[in-house]
């Protein structure tokens, strides 16, 4: 039988007894059917990865008795997403595979031309920590609280430099920008911006091309959707910049016992 | 109001009336609330992209009067993507966004772990149509039967090279990769194949390892769920080899009309 793995916010260490929420008792227990003693694997997003076993308790609670580490906590990429909230189906997408692509911050924008103005910030977090735990990730991405562009760029952070895919064409194609920037920028904190289905509005555009954070690029000649955007500039950007760029052997057996778990 | 985008299989050119299926004539009257005379864009995967007028007829029929050529056909790049067919949501996600990622064919491929067998053809073309109709392509990828690996690779075309998302960790980073090809590499025609969640069978890795015409690269250290790896890899050889190395400006008006028809 596969290992559950899940997201828990308790410190890890060997031998402590971490609570599991409600909802987790319950997925365990009636979807997974797991039993007194079964195998899990937890992450907290600061401690690595560890081994546990599952103690049953009441009808609703349960608890992980903690063993070994199995991966130490290691850095990732400071990458932000920073995108205007689209339709339910599309956006909830964008939670699950900006997680797998490796985000650190996801960062609901609005913007002049934003269709859809209320996001579930909790289901987008509840999205996230399903992507992580089925992923392998060790952390679960922040999410932050909707705001409006020009406060975001008001406020932002000296040094985070910003890509911006420019759906008007105005833009240098992403792997000629990424390929040539220089150590400086290379190494930088950086966020990805997508605009929202019907495009900036021209002060918008004005406004972040007049950041000397941004850096216009292009996805090609065919118009993408905005969550299409967003997953192929992150792919792009973790393949020229991110941690795609050194190899990472893993086990076979790793792989298929997490790929199992879905 | 904004212009419908249809594609039909009839020959495009000034003056032509052009029959529309059942299905257009009805989204267009019943959907879209199209009138007698409302301004239509057409293409057919082989003449460009045309102006026309609608023409109600009968209860469910109408037609296009083909006007004036807004686009010239364009040669897009020869990449195939051969994936392990997934459940109902994420294969239609996999048709849709391979069709803004620019595949020229969809090839779904039947391996030792592939859990779903059946595979609806028609419904992946539908997903595939719209996606163009939506997103200003050309033409519409060719979606061909389900295939056994096996059958796949014994006929597999003489020079057409293999991209091989190697899930096991086996792989050179993508962007290594592709970034050091030999100018014959880069101009060849290519493939992107990605195996099911459970991963290929030990047997099924050694033959595709075994073809001269497969490279194996590696995703990163995240483990991606096969629809994430197929669009990442795409958007990374669009990136890197296809038809996103040359800027393309757009005119804001082209790129809000087509916006607005979603």
């Amino acid at each position: 039988m596969s290992v559950s793995r899940l997201f828990i916010e308790t410190d890890l260490a060997a031998g402590v007894e971490a609570p599991l929420g409600e909802a987790q008792a319950h997925y365990l227990r009636h979807v997974m059917r797991r039993e007194e003693g079964a195998r899990l694997l937890l992450f907290n997003g600061r401690d690595g990865e560890w081994t546990a076993t599952l103690s049953l308790r009441g009808k609703k609670t349960a608890a992980a008795l903690v063993e070994t580490q199995t991966r130490v906590q290691a850095a990732e990429p400071d990458l932000w997403l920073c995108f205007a909230p689209i339709k339910r189906t599309r956006i909830d997408l964008v939670a699950e595979k900006a997680t797998e692509l490796g985000v650190a911050l996801l960062q609901p924008v609005l913007t002049r031309h934003t269709a859809v103005e209320r996001v579930n910030v909790e289901r987008l977090r509840a999205n996230a920590v399903e992507a992580a735990e089925q992923t392998e990730r060790l952390t679960v991405p922040e999410v932050r609280a909707p705001i409006e562009l020009g406060h975001l760029l008001d406020r932002w952070p000296a040094g985070r430099r910003l890509l911006m895919c420019d759906e008007t064409g105005g833009g240098r194609p992403i792997a000629d920008v990424l390929s040539t920037l220089d150590p400086a920028a290379r190494s930088a904190p950086w966020a990805i911006v997508i605009g929202p289905e019907g495009g900036f509005a021209a002060a918008e555009l004005e406004a972040l091309r007049r950041m000397k954070e941004v850096t216009s690029v292009g996805l090609g000649p065919r118009i993408l959707r905005a969550d299409t955007a967003a997953l192929a500039a992150l792919a792009c950007w973790q393949a020229m910049l991110g941690d795609w760029r050194t190899p990472t052997p893993r086990l076979p057996g790793d792989y298929r016992t997490s790929r199992a778990t879905r």
